[in-house]
């Protein structure tokens, strides 16, 4: 499985992903599920994967084609469309375009072609904006209403985000909310696995920040993580009691 | 859907459970999902059901008619069982005795038959013990290792147990614990609603306490939801930050 969480706050974005993939308890790999381009002061897009992998490796493959392509010919790619609306059309069509090309092949099989992404950056002259991609090509954008998505393994990290997340978080929040929703994943499900990879993007500047693999021995995330068990301990003390009868 | 949550510690046992369910978004009702049985100073019984909802009321149906029928002839029933192993294997006998009635006609009408029980008490002269029951009739038992079970939506509710129960957490504190697990679940999953049941044993006491119905207004369970919620803040606050790059 995988557990992928992005952000949508007035301040920016986050993007947080394990790199756990399993078919199976005895088939455990490491894979990358999230991708990033950039061009500095242009534009920030960053791409969350989850699902059928040779579906969503694939996508990601043609959506770097398009970009090699785009430096000599007139193609149409994400580090080039007008907008980040249309970023996320030609995300789903490439998704739409695979699907079609290996899902009744995949069925025949037994084996699920379904996938889901997140996508989500700014480009000059537009707001940073958040999307989340189905297996169809068709996409929903996040609101101030919701402002995260979540793909994979979600249930486990989903109380914290109801209850600290909302569209006016700083992004410093955001990002430690991000984390503690990955810690509870971590901990309660085996198919999401360390080591995590985390990029942010502050709205305006076109570029990323905290952008990095954080490893299992990365001393600045578990002290976040035993901050979080300690402070819940503590917070949980504070509790009244349920009177008895 | 369901949630219910059984804990068995070293102090007692604590049973919580919603009482929505649906089949459907449209179709809604409210059903209760713990069942109760004591004798002062005997014995003390508590079953949760999740699963198909004809499935587990036939159980608890079939159990009641077993207490009756004991009454005037020599029938072995929850109440009379020599040990609460053998009350676990007499719920798992009418678990199996009515799937092999319904299964596979619910099957053929395209409808799932599972069902599943959690069943815990304590017997004069023996320990609090608690089981969880499957479809087939089949059941294990909580340990110090894993002291909880959970039923139906039981993925949101999951990382606080994780996180504050051991076998030595004290009664009162695994009321709580069991409060805020189901407080999660309510918030991010429409299928689990309230009312609540809970019941409580501590251990040889042979007797249930906080034994009652937590409804919507209840004072005591929302002063325990809304401190939560504060106290939850308040952690995340003092979590140190993710540094940037």
């Amino acid at each position: 499985m995988t557990y992928c969480v992005g952000i949508k706050i007035s301040d920016g974005l986050v993007f947080l992903s394990d790199t756990r993939t399993n078919a199976g308890v005895d088939n455990i790999a490491r894979f990358r599920k999230m991708f990033t381009w950039s061009i500095r002061g242009k534009r920030a897009i960053a791409i969350m994967a989850s699902g059928n992998l040779s579906i969503t490796q694939g996508v990601i493959t043609r959506l770097n084609q398009d970009i090699q392509r785009s430096q000599t010919d007139d193609v149409e790619c994400i580090l080039n469309a007008d907008t980040m609306f249309r970023v996320a059309q030609l995300v789903g069509k490439k998704m739409k375009g695979i699907q079609q090309s290996h899902s009744e092949d995949l069925e025949a099989h037994g084996e699920a072609s379904s996938a889901t992404l997140i996508v989500g950056g700014q480009r000059l002259g537009g707001r940073h904006r958040l999307f989340q991609i189905y297996s169809a090509g068709n996409f929903i954008e996040a609101t101030p209403d919701t402002p995260y998505f979540q793909i994979g393994e979600h249930k486990y990290g989903k109380p914290i985000l109801d209850r600290v997340l909302t569209i006016n978080t700083p992004l410093k929040d955001a990002i430690k909310a991000a984390m503690v929703s990955m810690d509870s994943t971590l901990r309660s499900n085996l198919s999401v696995g360390m080591p995590l990879d985390i990029a942010a993007v502050r709205g305006d500047t076109l570029a990323f920040t905290h952008h990095r693999r954080i490893d299992v021995d990365d001393s600045n995330f578990l002290n976040i993580t035993n901050s979080w068990s300690l402070a819940l301990r503590d917070a949980f003390q504070t509790l009244p009691e349920l009177k008895g009868n």
